[in-house]
């Protein structure tokens, strides 16, 4: 790291900070200039506490050179992570699309969706059965009962389920019935469920928190990387920003960001993050030109209907559509979209 | 609510929403201008799944006209919330201070903290013994042990513990503890945590989500409310922004906003906000004058060693002078600081 | 336009309300509810002063029903509106790509540069002659020395010439020289420039501001069209985030949204969005993907010398790449790259 | 400076830098650690091109070390800048009060206002003659007749003038008129326009951007300092974020960061921040806390008539109650209002 000292720092400040680092078993080198003083250390920054220079007498700023994260860099693994779910394959080159409601409403509901998103070409099912929901009066999610509907789906179609666990207290339950584990937006920074669900060694989908950095993204799928589980699919989901014609503004740089970072492979969610059924198809297809393993798109049998999300979910011809326009644009970026066999 | 259809509507699509509308108990006010069709509607939303309106054809957008909170409005209660801590009181005419370090580090540092914050005029002890940490490579707080000091200093100095839970599984052993249960900015949308933390019956101090607008704030106070714990202290302590050098923008107009919209008592902590020390005096200063009922200060012996947010914890003579100059503040504004007896 | 009244106003402030709406020529719709009373007016906005309504009291708010632009909006003008550089085309089947330097820095590295993004496929060449800077420091631009040199380039090449305009006091020489004046992102709430560059009855490029909503880039829009230049292409560039990785975050979904709303063709910026040259290519191909009009990319024969903006800057390799990859794209999605004649 | 090399940067890449700065006459200190190669660079930043060293192969990134402002900062000059308008001082002891209506719509309002906020304690009148507004059927101002009125309201009251100027075309008209001269949030970036106003000779009042960060609003004020005038005053008037129940976000911990980072004075605008008036008065009382040399209040005799902002705008009666608050929170603080002798 540098340490850049206050232009007015004094001589016994500097040596405090020198004598601090020695201590620390750092390797130092001192730029004295004019108007500055600059202190690079090279060492082992676990061994000083957060942030302790930063607080030290005479220091201006503390800049790190490193980024923060390491299991989850191209330093620590320059291939791209594939991760297998079942015989799929999400971060190689075929790209798997997640297709279903927002929340799993009822058996007909459910099933009828699955069929409908299988025929179009999705390979997995998407669907909550516990709902993080920003009013206590909405609708909060048929619990195991949906869990039990998601297994029923797949049973019908072979489609693999991807659901979400709000808490850790539910983590057994929901990997008893799910392929994937998804983590929330919301969820994103809520350390204690992400050492949890890691353990369960089931992959997991981690969004992207609504204000969070890329970043702060990849120390979140840190967390779960050194539980030792490195199936991680990270989801682009949207950021918040002072926009407000749509719900958030997806960050597709985000794509080619963490495939340059970061080894692990990133979804993007185009329902969530616009909240417009009708800008998620050309957003779907940006998101694959992009560089994409896979989308997250919310389909319901008659969205009007839907007791969540509906204004952004697609109709099935709508879907279907959507389908069609992306398998050209993977096919020109030398992909293909992933199928059941 | 109300409906604005598009400029280009089907009788037929006008139709559909009247018939919905009617069918879900609304008295219905239609205004059929030349450019558009407007349908007033008044009736209890609950009974309409959420948003299904908006996904209905012809539907240009729908404009909610009741706030989403109801326990948490002033409509449904119009004088200030006082929340009880012992003999003391939060949101009636006495200002609290809540000081201490970011997290339980030994029991040296407590005890020393909480002596020197009680002597300069604090009120409550603030110090994490769990603690959620960007990294999983930071210091992770001392759990159990963190609480049972926290205990021992409020043995030794009279002052309240204010401390965080960060999942349901550790309420219990928190309360056991704590006289305030703290929910964190990045467990303010965790509705599972906020419902089984209601249900401690204890104090919640709520912070606001760092990317958190005021209403969805409520909404989560909402979810304690709702579980009839009425005992709610709101927490403002910034907002993410583009600006830099400060960590995030403190928000102090949602000091007065709050208090319009919301019964609740709110307080300020402009440390976590800021994340510089220099700049929370005057802070602090600013949040009395704008109406806060209370202050979240980071104070640490020796802010160079702490395990965590040492750059922004001040030290025990600039809290002194902290506590001097806002007494001056609340003293024009016809309040006082309190003391513990 | 719908007012809502709080809950509690009394009886004489509604009557004012409904005096001054039809005083002002309004037809009025009244709903007075248990909870709230609403009132529902339809007439010509611009008969009440702005905002007048909100002042008064008992008011709680006022939803406006109508979008605020009028001639930018697909209601005014349903098919797109096709600008006509020479005889390029924007806003039609063809997709124009726009590259050059950020800043005209030499006649040896213009016209260098013209030749090979010629070369490479692009039909208009862009090139700063006037500089915003954020610094006073930095190359401020060659002025009018730059415009020759771009004139001479479009001599040499046949490339239109794109070039900003800073004020309204080079407003004609720039015209003398451009055939397009770019407005930057600094100056699209410039109201006073907006109306002089109208008048130059050029086609002028609107950069949306780097912290407007699409509404309020619409309204600016506006302000062209409303002095009869109806010559406008907006051109989407990044907007500000707490995300630092990326100078700014590209908001793709501006491009399907600006389509939906209105008739104007709109450009993909993402050399400035993004400030990083190893992204600029995917999100190049993702714009096309979303439905952009065209492309503006920052090219440069050696980026290690560029006065202005080198990092996002591409060699002409990467460039030729990029033009490559986006001509599949344009295919698949039924649209084809301009080429001059 | 500091430059960061890629974990897997050439040693050719470091050589290329390695020679460029030293044949820009920087002085180098080399760290080569096992992961990273890091190059120390002191000397004169002007002498290579802008962002140079970011487009060169193998490097991450460069950090700067020093301010890239000089003129405004604490390091050129130590002692708090105090601007003199006529007898009143802005930056010193006394706070000053800026106050009146958004915009000049008449002889009766101007002079009515002039007359209440003047005997409520106010030094300075403000008013727009010309006025920036989001639509252009808004009321765009009465130009030249609105400065004569100002002009005639000084005559009456002995107020001085802060108006805004809106481009270069017309500073020598509004200098004419005013004492002050503001530069308005839309055009904090317009370089054009703030060297010219510099030129003027006239004290500036200089708005931060809605979406700038501080260290962009200290560069724009260098613009103005490095033309040699010296009579900057920065004005706070909130930033734009997500949160949509107050217009902006008032970013109040910005007064005392410019005090620590700047010399020059800094006033706050709460009433074009917040947009509602009701918050307007808590606002006042905790930027004076906070350290402000001054306010900028919206005052109108009828806020229901203004033709402009009405809903920011403070009635008479709400004014005076302001300033007497703001007196006691000043005296508090070791300052006093200032008075019209």
């Amino acid at each position: 790291m540098i340490v850049v000292m206050n232009h007015n720092a004094a001589q016994i400040d500097i040596d405090r900070i020198l004598q601090k680092l020695t201590d620390a078993g750092f390797q130092i080198h001192l730029s004295q200039g004019v108007e500055r003083t600059i202190i690079g250390a090279i060492g082992d920054k676990t061994r000083l506490s957060d942030h302790a220079l930063e607080a030290m007498p005479g220091v201006e700023k503390v800049v790190p050179i490193l980024q923060p994260y390491k299991l989850a860099s191209r330093a620590y693994r320059n291939s791209p992570t594939v991760v297998k779910v079942g015989d799929l394959e999400i971060g190689g080159d075929t790209i798997q699309v997640m297709a279903g409601p927002c929340a799993v409403e009822s058996r007909d509901q459910l099933l009828k969706s699955a069929m409908l998103v299988r025929e179009a070409g999705a390979t997995m099912l998407r669907g909550g059965a516990f709902k993080p929901r920003t009013s206590p009066y909405s609708f909060q999610g048929l619990e195991e009962k949906g869990l039990e509907l998601l297994a029923e789906a797949r049973e019908l179609t072979g489609l693999r389920i991807v659901t979400e666990v709000m808490d850790a207290s539910t983590i057994e339950l929901v990997a008893k019935y799910a392929d994937i584990l998804q983590i929330g937006t919301r969820n994103m920074q809520n350390f204690f469920l992400l050492r949890e669900v890691a353990r369960s060694g089931k992959p997991v989908l981690l969004k992207r928190g609504s204000s969070s950095t890329i970043e702060e993204w990849l120390l979140a799928a840190e967390y779960i990387l050194a539980e030792g589980n490195h199936n991680v699919i990270l989801c682009e989901r949207g950021v918040r920003t002072f926009e407000s014609y749509t719900r958030n503004t997806l960050d597709l740089t985000a794509v080619p960001v963490v495939k340059y970072l970061s080894h692990l492979p990133v979804i993007v969610d185009p329902s969530h993050a616009i909240g417009k059924w009708r800008f998620v198809e050309p957003m779907a297809r940006a998101a694959i030109a992009a560089g994409a393993d896979g989308l997250l798109i919310e389909v319901h049998p008659n969205p009007a209907e839907a007791l969540c999300d509906g204004p952004q979910s697609l109709t099935p011809e709508n879907f279907q559509a959507l389908m069609q326009n992306i398998g050209a644009i993977a096919e020109v970026t030398g992909r293909r979209i992933g199928k059941i066999k």
